[in-house]
């Protein structure tokens, strides 16, 4: 397999961007990924797109040849493709990517993330996330994205003793990470207080809890490693990029308190880049609600499996401590646009691996890791980044 | 790269399948494949899913890991990715999983293509289908997927002089091919009269120049070409897998009685195969309307642009012509369940290649090509593929 690099990125302001359609956003977080790789548009050859519902935000499916045509790719003929898997949509993109450049397939291929969320009611938003779980056997039933992770919190309490503060840390370390972001949907910091008495929606989970509906778009341009340098001083190589699956319907699970998805793919990115969890100085995990990323950062080995919630009281997740957790704010702060998600993880890594992250910099980062979950942990990316 | 092969193919019967789930044709679908491989689930090292609008048609994203879960697939967490570009959705999962094998990653990998569009009424899947094309500047205004292809069918009989009976043709041809296919939607003939005086559905086409509203389902087992002997006798080798995009909107091109993208997937994939139009004996094409078939055996290099209509009324495109083009029955006949329908196409290819087409069977073929289409044009996907 050809080695991949990871020579541009771009990304939009996420939030409630009413001024922006999809394809708009689509195409400013391109161009600007393009411009920063200094690749003009002839050089590319192929163009993944991560998107979770389209279909249903703004009645529009073949998106992929959509930002094509906008972005003026299409005039190439070039191939496009959208790539689904609900949350780990954007993921899932920069993996197939790396896949047609390691193939031999394709050189120079960008992939982009996006979503609209904010053109329809936040009930239908509510409907449409839920599509996420097993329509048959949960969402029919009243079950929803927030009930399901509460479900995995009140389980997580029971079973490892993690208080409800710990699983609000989450919440006020990502906050303070998004104040040091200017592109993060929110930006200002919140206390212990704000999140405990907010207002309930799924218990234990309350509104700060819970990552917002967000529109936005982010972009990178791959290239095979060995053309890299001809454009970039320091290529960020992909190190690994792996992938899993698990039962789409929680109740199927032996236990929920692990996504067995995310153990399986990180154990397969770890061999593939032949390092392990202790190498790694700063990660972007799926906090789509607080208590997921306490279970993405047992599931990733960062932490014993029921140690995650003491670990982020501890302040050993923030910025400083052992490994920084969610520099960017992550989905809780930075806004959690779903197709957009996967792909802006990535924009973060690059950005602090090559030392351009500002107030929030982790100082002398080598290898950085990106998580991104797609539904209730049914499908889970694992990739991990490193200076080349 | 590495050479691939179709080492195993299964496909349910097309119709309105209300006996039916869409899980449960997937599975039906993905365990004839296995079972025709003669590879054990635990041999799977991924899985593709072609689908264009579950989301719409069934409440359900995340149709991947769907699948996975409930073919059994998900207890190994291998991977399950799906793709869209409407209606070449399932064409571009066949691409994605050829991609993913030649690039060293996986050996072993399915690929499924469903569509369960009989659940919502008529109306609904005619906007659904809508939204292949250009949402803000086709769709919102009225145009649907019948109306742009009627522009195409009055501009090609203007232009080169088709006529309504040649395009006719097209639906008489493909239902006497349907008419030797068991799993085909409609498995009897029609006459020229019968399709001419069908209800008009955007003038000239009818009725029965339209492909069905159709549920099924279709997986192939593809297999590097190494370790495909281990399971097959006379693997089928995927020697060129193409694909090409082009504007969304028809309005933005300059010649709309050709598609770009099939003429330059197809120059592509002849280039890959190191073979030209000439060599093939049997073709798939995407008729969803009859003058789809036209453009796209013009499109092909088959015939000279303009002469596709002459071609068809002569008989040179029927079983025991030229170039035997929808042995299946086509979409017309064999029936168009979105997502499936590009993965049907290579079973039939194989099903041909491995001479086992019973009453369609083309004699002796060597080389078998397959076009797969999204929107009107928007997307194209080629593949030629050979006896190993």
């Amino acid at each position: 397999m050809r080695e991949v690099a990871v020579i541009g990125i771009g990304i939009t302001k996420f939030g409630e961007l009413w001024d922006s359609s999809f394809r708009e956003m689509g195409i400013m977080a391109g161009l600007a990924a393009l411009a920063d790789a200094k690749v003009s548009s002839e050089e590319v050859d192929a163009m993944y797109v991560g998107n979770m519902s389209a279909g249903r935000y703004i009645e529009q499916e073949h998106v992929a040849a959509l930002i094509a045509d906008y972005s003026g790719l299409a005039r190439d003929h070039i191939p496009a493709t959208r790539v689904e898997a609900a949350g780990a949509s954007g993921g899932l993109a920069i993996r197939q990517a790396y896949l047609a450049i390691a193939s031999g397939m394709h050189d120079m291929v960008v992939v982009g993330g996006a979503e609209k969320m904010t053109d329809v009611g936040d009930m239908e938003s509510n409907a449409i996330q839920s599509s996420a779980a097993d329509q048959q056997w949960e969402s029919v039933f009243g079950a929803t994205s927030p009930s399901l992770h509460a479900m995995i919190a009140r389980r997580h309490m029971f079973q490892y003793g993690t208080t409800r503060e710990q699983i609000a840390q989450v919440a006020v370390k990502n906050h303070l990470h998004g104040s040091f972001n200017p592109n993060a949907q929110f930006q200002r910091e919140i206390d212990l207080k704000t999140v405990l008495r907010s207002p309930p929606v799924a218990d234990p989970l309350g509104l700060f809890d819970c990552a917002p509906n967000s529109d936005g778009a982010a972009a990178v341009v791959l290239c095979s490693l060995d053309k890299a340098r001809r454009y970039a001083e320091a290529p960020i190589k992909i190190l690994a990029s792996a992938q899993a699956s698990d039962t789409l319907a929680l109740h199927s699970r032996a236990d929920i308190c692990t996504f067995e998805a995310t153990r399986f793919a990180a154990r397969n990115a770890y061999k593939q880049a032949n390092i392990g969890p202790q190498d790694i100085q700063l990660a972007e995990v799926h906090d789509n609600f607080t208590i997921s990323e306490i279970l993405a950062i047992e599931d990733l080995g960062f932490f014993e499996k029921g140690k995650g919630g003491k670990a982020v009281e501890d302040g050993l997740t923030k910025l400083g401590g052992q490994i920084a957790v969610n520099t960017s704010g992550g989905l809780k702060a930075r806004g959690d646009p779903i197709g957009a998600t996967g792909v802006a993880q990535i924009v973060e890594l690059v950005t602090q691996l090559r030392n351009q992250a500002g107030k929030r910099q982790v100082p002398n980062a080598k290898y950085a890791l990106a998580q991104n979950v797609g539904g209730t942990g049914a499908t889970a990316i694992v990739h991990i980044l490193g200076v080349a």
